[in-house]
Protein backbone atom coordinates (compact mmCIF):
# COMPACT_ATOMS: atom_id res chain seq x y z
CA UNK A 1 0.00 0.00 0.00
CA UNK A 2 0.96 3.46 -0.51
CA UNK A 3 0.59 6.23 1.65
CA UNK A 4 1.31 9.76 1.97
CA UNK A 5 2.02 11.55 4.60
CA UNK A 6 1.96 15.42 5.31
CA UNK A 7 4.25 16.58 7.85
CA UNK A 8 4.45 19.50 10.02
CA UNK A 9 7.88 20.90 11.43
CA UNK A 10 8.25 23.40 13.80
CA UNK A 11 10.37 25.05 16.26
CA UNK A 12 9.43 24.72 19.59
CA UNK A 13 7.38 27.43 21.57
CA UNK A 14 10.27 27.87 24.04
CA UNK A 15 12.23 28.52 21.50
CA UNK A 16 12.55 32.11 19.26
CA UNK A 17 11.53 32.16 16.17
CA UNK A 18 13.39 34.91 14.71
CA UNK A 19 12.11 34.52 11.00
CA UNK A 20 8.44 34.59 12.40
CA UNK A 21 9.44 37.55 14.71
CA UNK A 22 10.54 39.23 11.21
CA UNK A 23 7.42 38.51 9.99
CA UNK A 24 5.19 39.63 12.18
CA UNK A 25 6.65 43.09 12.19
CA UNK A 26 6.39 43.15 8.22
CA UNK A 27 2.16 42.15 8.82
CA UNK A 28 2.28 45.69 10.56
CA UNK A 29 3.82 47.38 7.60
CA UNK A 30 1.50 45.73 5.43
CA UNK A 31 -1.44 47.22 7.33
CA UNK A 32 -2.09 43.75 8.76
CA UNK A 33 -1.26 44.33 12.18
CA UNK A 34 -4.36 41.84 13.32
CA UNK A 35 -1.72 39.20 12.74
CA UNK A 36 0.26 38.02 15.65
CA UNK A 37 2.62 35.29 17.05
CA UNK A 38 3.67 34.23 13.39
CA UNK A 39 5.57 31.02 13.70
CA UNK A 40 7.33 29.48 10.84
CA UNK A 41 8.21 26.22 10.08
CA UNK A 42 8.78 23.63 7.42
CA UNK A 43 5.96 21.30 5.58
CA UNK A 44 6.90 18.13 3.92
CA UNK A 45 4.72 16.11 1.86
CA UNK A 46 6.24 12.31 1.21
CA UNK A 47 5.03 8.62 -0.33
CA UNK A 48 6.04 5.77 2.32
CA UNK A 49 5.06 2.28 0.44
CA UNK A 50 4.60 -0.43 3.53
CA UNK A 51 2.28 -2.96 4.12
CA UNK A 52 0.21 -1.48 6.19
CA UNK A 53 -0.31 1.72 7.88
CA UNK A 54 1.31 0.63 11.41
CA UNK A 55 4.54 0.42 9.33
CA UNK A 56 4.42 3.51 7.41
CA UNK A 57 3.68 5.41 10.60
CA UNK A 58 7.17 3.79 11.74
CA UNK A 59 8.94 4.85 8.70
CA UNK A 60 7.88 8.34 9.05
CA UNK A 61 8.80 9.05 12.40
CA UNK A 62 12.39 7.31 11.43
CA UNK A 63 12.91 9.88 8.85
CA UNK A 64 12.08 12.63 11.08
CA UNK A 65 13.90 11.46 13.51
CA UNK A 66 16.92 10.69 12.05
CA UNK A 67 16.60 13.19 9.03
CA UNK A 68 13.71 15.98 9.00
CA UNK A 69 13.18 17.25 12.62
CA UNK A 70 16.17 18.26 14.89
CA UNK A 71 14.30 17.19 18.10
CA UNK A 72 16.75 19.12 20.54
CA UNK A 73 14.96 23.17 18.35
CA UNK A 74 11.78 21.57 16.80
CA UNK A 75 8.99 19.13 17.16
CA UNK A 76 6.84 17.30 14.43
CA UNK A 77 3.28 16.03 13.54
CA UNK A 78 2.14 14.07 10.59
CA UNK A 79 -0.79 12.85 8.60
CA UNK A 80 -1.07 9.54 6.67
CA UNK A 81 -3.51 9.11 4.06
CA UNK A 82 -3.77 6.02 1.65
CA UNK A 83 -3.11 7.20 -2.13
CA UNK B 1 -12.56 36.73 18.17
CA UNK B 2 -9.23 35.29 17.90
CA UNK B 3 -8.36 32.79 15.23
CA UNK B 4 -5.31 30.13 14.73
CA UNK B 5 -4.21 30.09 10.98
CA UNK B 6 -1.83 26.91 10.05
CA UNK B 7 -0.82 27.78 6.55
CA UNK B 8 1.31 25.10 4.43
CA UNK B 9 3.03 27.18 1.48
CA UNK B 10 4.43 24.59 -0.81
CA UNK B 11 6.31 24.86 -4.49
CA UNK B 12 3.71 23.92 -7.44
CA UNK B 13 4.13 20.68 -8.69
CA UNK B 14 5.28 21.60 -12.23
CA UNK B 15 8.74 22.90 -10.47
CA UNK B 16 11.14 21.27 -9.62
CA UNK B 17 12.08 21.00 -5.66
CA UNK B 18 15.82 20.40 -5.45
CA UNK B 19 15.76 20.12 -1.44
CA UNK B 20 13.28 17.65 -1.87
CA UNK B 21 14.92 15.37 -4.39
CA UNK B 22 18.36 15.49 -2.21
CA UNK B 23 16.24 14.51 1.29
CA UNK B 24 14.70 11.91 -1.24
CA UNK B 25 18.07 10.72 -1.94
CA UNK B 26 18.98 10.55 1.51
CA UNK B 27 16.52 8.56 2.72
CA UNK B 28 17.89 5.68 0.77
CA UNK B 29 20.92 6.53 2.49
CA UNK B 30 19.44 6.13 5.69
CA UNK B 31 17.58 2.49 4.41
CA UNK B 32 14.61 4.48 4.19
CA UNK B 33 13.95 3.70 0.13
CA UNK B 34 10.44 3.01 0.65
CA UNK B 35 10.15 7.03 0.95
CA UNK B 36 10.05 8.96 -2.46
CA UNK B 37 8.59 11.84 -3.79
CA UNK B 38 9.63 14.10 -1.00
CA UNK B 39 8.63 18.01 -1.72
CA UNK B 40 9.40 20.39 1.07
CA UNK B 41 7.42 23.92 1.94
CA UNK B 42 6.69 25.65 5.14
CA UNK B 43 4.22 25.73 7.48
CA UNK B 44 3.17 28.88 9.09
CA UNK B 45 1.08 29.60 12.12
CA UNK B 46 -0.32 32.83 12.88
CA UNK B 47 -3.05 34.36 15.41
CA UNK B 48 -5.62 36.96 13.81
CA UNK B 49 -7.99 38.71 15.51
CA UNK B 50 -10.74 39.83 13.44
CA UNK B 51 -14.52 40.14 13.87
CA UNK B 52 -15.95 36.75 12.33
CA UNK B 53 -14.01 33.78 9.62
CA UNK B 54 -14.78 35.91 6.79
CA UNK B 55 -12.94 38.61 7.63
CA UNK B 56 -10.31 36.36 9.31
CA UNK B 57 -10.13 34.04 6.08
CA UNK B 58 -9.68 37.59 4.00
CA UNK B 59 -7.31 38.70 5.80
CA UNK B 60 -5.05 35.17 6.18
CA UNK B 61 -5.11 35.15 2.19
CA UNK B 62 -4.15 38.97 2.21
CA UNK B 63 -1.24 37.93 4.14
CA UNK B 64 -0.13 34.85 2.18
CA UNK B 65 -0.34 36.63 -1.15
CA UNK B 66 1.42 39.85 -0.21
CA UNK B 67 3.99 38.29 1.87
CA UNK B 68 4.33 34.80 2.77
CA UNK B 69 3.51 32.37 -0.67
CA UNK B 70 5.69 33.40 -4.11
CA UNK B 71 2.47 32.85 -6.32
CA UNK B 72 4.85 32.12 -9.52
CA UNK B 73 6.33 29.89 -7.38
CA UNK B 74 4.43 28.13 -4.86
CA UNK B 75 0.71 27.43 -3.56
CA UNK B 76 -0.65 28.12 -0.40
CA UNK B 77 -3.63 26.58 1.80
CA UNK B 78 -5.09 27.03 4.96
CA UNK B 79 -7.18 26.05 8.26
CA UNK B 80 -8.55 28.65 10.46
CA UNK B 81 -9.61 27.86 14.04
CA UNK B 82 -11.00 29.86 16.90
CA UNK B 83 -8.81 29.93 19.73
Amino acid sequence: MKFLAEINVMPLKEILDPQGKAITGSMKNLGLSEIQNVRIGKHISLEVEAQNEIIAKEKVNQACKQLLANLIMESYNFELKTI
